[in-house]
């Protein structure tokens, strides 16, 4: 779906935030680890149902106040088959429970091979008379880094089948500068990569006047996201750095317009693992995420208006 | 396995190819998919189980003569989680039967979550008390975009088990240049990018000279890729770009060291889908390939001499 559904799911939730799904199984508490050890063995499968499970009740614990998760495929795809297979039905479970799903897959290559991740994660695979799709979520990241050719095929099908997507411009972590804050024709990397995002979705905004093509822009470095909010003035920023990372609530706003529109800030471990800091052994990682994504939603609220 | 094993294998076969397994499934000969509907029906199942066939009967018409495959991840991630499992699998059956395997995932990702990718793709993933192997391919592509943050863990998990990656440098797309082509600081973006790949690998060289940091640069850009050669004298290149992109053996000569090392050139549709050119639906697949495979071997063989 395209950002005005993310938009207005935020604007009802008052709570411009997404919970990442980001399971190592070390992150499962240990009574439905054991469980599912005790029925499947320590092996793929054992881990892919103890994510399963304890997915399942984060969405629960969170759906009504989160707007959206972002399921991050590396922690799916080290558990093989089985672990996509479990993406698959998180993805699935989580639409169904209202939340808008960013699947965080940072894709990027060209032409058909774009075209068949796109089909794969966004639109159906045709298979000789039938269409299916697979992971079929509501948004996806990509890597920009090959050009318009890696983006072109995603873009076409956000517009059939009414989906978004975030390019990486900025990104939180230490390193990101090694290419990104190089500095190109007179201005850094990620404000070339930002203005060829800002270009790339011309011609399809929509009702908040954001385009399909979003742009990922860490809050660990709030100048260059308060400079980028201002030169890009219809992109949909995902802002991931938030908490365990470093960035902050003042930070963060940065990332707004004034009416409190055009980002959605992630934070992964700091709600998936508040379990870890209540001392009860994981019998309330439900309670414990929905008390620390309240608390992620009014720190950050406090900054940001939220009119229609 | 460390780019002296590819080298290896590239030098006992006296070819400096790699074959790319990106089975569409229209790619799949009319024979076998139409048994694989017919037991499974137009599914994702269907799908797999066909191009299943297909790959088998590739490599085993390709090992004695092609040194490796290149599976690209899209392909198996539109068919979800049974494409997964299919991709499992032909990395497998691929290094039983002696090729080495190069996994076309170009991922890119920070600490944590390059670390999952390369324990999914590379090394192992630890669940509970055991270890458990998911794609295990012998080597892979990555996007460093992020920077350093994104290349490290995989070059850990390369050091421990005896692996390799390439990082895309200079891509073979028509648009590679919106970004890779702007100057940076005197030189372009594809330089810098090659220049930290040369300089991420150093200290892991191998006995022929190469790093495990491998680069990805396209034959489409036959000038770029002859400076890069000069640039970047410790870094093993994966070629793209080939016959239906375009490029030329005499392109491509120029990605080799004078005793022919350092380099493997990539044909996907070249030999896949030799079959569609010889009027026979497909009943010949593999001796087409074989003969495919046996033609681009001597063209760029002419240009390559393989010292030990």
């Amino acid at each position: 779906m395209s950002f005005d559904v993310l938009q207005e799911k935020i604007i009802a939730r008052k709570n411009p935030t997404v919970a990442g799904l980001d399971a190592r199984i070390e992150y499962v508490p240990e009574h439905i680890r054991q469980e599912s050890f005790f029925a499947h063995g320590e092996s793929r499968r054992g881990a892919a149902e103890a994510v399963w499970q304890f997915n399942k009740g984060l969405i629960d614990a969170l759906c009504d106040i989160v707007p959206a998760v972002k399921p991050q495929a590396a922690y799916y795809e080290n558990l093989g088959w089985e672990g996509m297979a479990l993406l698959e039905h998180t993805i699935q479970y989580a639409r169904k429970k209202g939340m808008y799903v960013i699947a965080d897959i940072k894709r990027g290559d060209i032409g058909t091979t774009a075209a068949a991740y796109s089909e794969g994660w966004l639109g159906k695979t045709k298979i000789g008379g039938t269409s299916c799709a697979a992971f079929d979520a509501d948004c996806v990241t990509i890597n920009g880094y090959m050009g318009f050719d890696a983006v072109r095929p995603f873009l076409e099908t956000c517009k059939a089948e009414d989906k978004a997507l975030f390019a990486l411009v900025k990104t939180s972590n230490p390193s990101s500068g090694d290419l990104q804050d190089r500095t190109l024709d007179g201005r850094t990397v990620y404000e070339t990569m930002g203005a060829l995002v800002e270009q790339w979705g011309a011609g399809t905004e929509g009702k908040y006047g954001y385009t399909r093509c979003g742009a990922v822009v860490g809050a660990t470095y709030p100048e260059e996201l308060e400079k980028l909010r201002a030169q890009l003035p219809h992109t949909f920023f995902l802002v991931p750095g938030y908490g365990a990372q470093g960035g902050t609530a003042q930070d963060v706003r940065r990332a707004f317009h004034e009416k409190g529109h055009g980002a959605i800030v992630n934070s992964s471990r700091g709600i998936m693992c508040a379990w870890q800091k209540t001392g009860k052994n994981g019998l309330d990682f439900q309670e414990a995420a929905r008390a620390a994504a309240i608390a992620m939603r009014d720190d950050i609220g406090a900054y940001v208006a939220f009119e229609e």
